[in-house]
């Protein structure tokens, strides 16, 4: 068993390094009540208390400059967002079994920004929920259960999306309809079609057919995959041609993340039968959704009930929408664009690092060893170091040689200034 | 296929009443953007806008009682809760992998009114996030796929835990590792621990080893079991017995509402090896959780990893604490009881209603016909009459014939007093 397996990439390895005396006896308490099976960022993991648009505080009142945190996507305690919560959970705070009218106004907003086949938004809590009712849906509308993601997905934390998401490790089962095949990570459309194609034929040659390719938009968790925008093209043409549904994951991409619209699939002209919302949607307050094309659900809708007691909550419907007013009144997509090239740019004129792939303010940088291989030791190393310099982000891909940069998207040229700053002294230093 | 397979008990069915025509155009609206799956409760459904202690107003100024909602289980709109999110929202909104203080203070807190063999809690968003998580720890931790839940439970909407929910109709497709047995609505400890054996010698008929008894304490949507306490004790032991675990679904019991202590199971004197908490946790704030006895989960944590990106972030476990004080400082598990156990005399006491099963503000009425018999059509006028009386109620049990009260917590004896006078004349009228 390699550390790899037994955790995950930037984790805290209990015992690994000595950490302050404050630090360990919290980190032994939460040892002590929350068990084993939790993880902590980075080496020396970071005891936060206050959160401020693109910086976040510790214990000790040091900032740090947040360049990786997408949940809180316009921004730590955006006031609107807040104040939004604030005065929405004093109001009212009651699910879709009573008549609201913000929780249809806000659906159909978002609707409105997708392509018009994709017509009904379902609220869920979460992403891992809202992936796991798009299997649910999807499963019922075809009849069929063999699914196709990447190699290094993650789509969830539910017990048939985690089966999902091999990035999870080893230790997790993949259900007996699971195919993996390789992310499209320098964006070769046709090489990723035949992948799906072999995927396909395997499940066949196992009596299963083909539910669904569900996919990352950016396939975040296997290294980022940006460019040339259009190369989910043919891959999504071979799920259709075999009979099954492309289910867009937009839970990283979406809400304006990749500075092209709002919606990651909208780069490559694709429509999915299904998209995937999350993180973001509410900036920390707990909402996500399915959005589908409405014949998959008029089979489902006829013989079952759909629920859920938390999703699309009056509250949560109120912070998501504050969270589109935000985006749009504040020209967060723009920004996203502008300072996400200017980022790009700078990581790419970076002596020391290797290729950089982004699509706006998602950013992955190939980290590289004297030969040009991946090192994911050295990717950690400058994870780490640029913690104690005070700014966090942190790895992604299959052996964590990804350096995963993905701020709120409130992040200017001023911060990347800073950034830039510091990654110079710590690349200077080792 | 029946009303009950296409709906559910007290639901909307769209044609059937002659509705407002602002709440026509708004249900109309809502069907088109939410699509066929979703449901409104009520004949005339209720369009809320205001939330205050135990009363809801609709879009014309009308107040409603609220006997039904257990989310917001210390009132509609609490201060201190509401004060605690916004405080909380505005300082700081991040996960669990980051170090913080109250989420491990929170724990600790937590499981302190747990028995000591309880001794982790891991956070989730949702209720049926905590019923997914504890039976993927359970089949790890047993190797075994079979799964008891009883005839009309429900356990919430993954695709795990769906098919382990015969509540939501045969629509939904049941799991082969699932097996059902009837719920001991009267207490028949006997009767229940060998249906539970039988069960189990039904799964080994069919090569599947048991996993779990997992169960609702009260039995809720079933129709509400509540005495004798202990009525559990023979079955805990025939699923241990057999190598199995017994999960007590927490989400409907928890928090206080039976007025014995804050949990469902401690009225039976047994300790489940898994609880899952869930509704009431965060009143209405997303937060659930499992708790568990650390041997389970061992084996899991080290060879795999969990992580929640909403599950006990800083704000729901803001939302929680507050939940605790309110608890606490307002004496509400005493109120519970006292006032649970006037309002059940009351409707016991009521001319025209059956048996009355009750553990503090959890409340089942039978509603039966003049020759005794379950009757789910009575009942359903009852709830739709009392809601046109400005009472709010549901119904519950696979015929829908048990009047299902449940009220916010701070429900007082001046509320009982106006729910018994509207339901007087409700039952007056007919």
């Amino acid at each position: 068993m390699t550390a790899r397996d037994r955790t995950m990439v930037n984790a805290y390895v209990p015992g690994a390094s000595t950490l302050p005396a404050a630090s360990a006896a919290l980190i032994e308490r939460r040892r002590a009540a929350l068990g084993p099976a939790y993880r902590l960022f980075y080496q020396e993991p970071l005891h936060v208390v206050r959160g401020e648009d693109v910086w976040l505080t510790d214990a000790d009142g040091v900032r740090y400059l947040d360049a990786y945190n997408n949940v809180v996507s316009v921004g730590h305690g955006h006031p609107h967002v807040v104040g939004a919560i604030a005065a929405q959970a004093a109001s009212l705070c009651t699910h879709t079994r009573y008549l609201n009218g913000p929780v249809v106004d806000y659906a159909e907003r978002l609707l409105a920004t997708m392509p018009t086949a994709l017509s009904h938004l379902m609220y869920t809590c979460t992403g891992s929920e809202a992936n796991d009712l798009a299997l649910r849906i999807a499963f019922d509308a075809t009849g069929a259960e063999g699914v196709i993601v990447t190699d290094n997905a993650y789509h969830g934390t539910t017990h048939l999306v985690a089966s999902l998401s091999p990035s999870l490790g080893a230790g997790v089962p993949r259900g007996p309809g699971v195919r993996t095949v390789p992310a499209p990570i320098h964006g070769d459309a046709a090489r990723f079609a035949a992948d799906v194609e072999g995927a396909i034929a395997d499940l066949a040659r196992a009596g299963i057919r083909p539910c669904a390719l569900l996919l990352d938009t950016l396939c975040t968790s296997d290294g980022v995959a940006a460019d040339p925008a259009g190369f989910l093209v043919p891959a999504v043409g071979a799920i259709r041609a075999a009979g099954g549904l492309f289910i867009a994951d937009e839970v990283q991409p979406g809400f304006g993340r990749t500075g092209a619209g709002l919606w990651g699939f909208s780069r490559h002209g694709v429509v999915p039968d299904v998209v995937t919302l999350g993180k973001p949607m509410g900036n920390g307050y707990p909402v996500a959704g399915v959005v589908l094309q409405p014949r998959l659900v008029e089979a489902f809708g006829a013989k079952a009930r759909y629920f859920n007691t938390f999703g699309g909550n009056t509250v949560a419907v109120a912070a998501a929408g504050a969270v589109l007013d935000v985006i749009e009144g504040q020209g967060l997509i723009d920004n996203a664009a502008r300072v996400g090239a200017v980022f790009a740019q700078a990581l790419a004129a970076s002596p020391g690092l290797g290729p950089v792939r982004s699509a706006g303010l998602m950013i992955g940088v190939d980290v590289l060893d004297g030969e040009g291989r991946p090192d994911g030791a050295r990717a950690a190393r400058l994870v780490n170091d640029l913690r104690r310099a005070g700014v966090l982000i942190s790895a992604s891909g299959a052996t964590g040689h990804v350096l995963k940069i993905r701020p709120p998207l409130t992040f200017g040229l001023g911060h990347v200034d800073y950034f830039m700053d510091r990654l110079g002294r710590v690349l200077a230093a080792r």
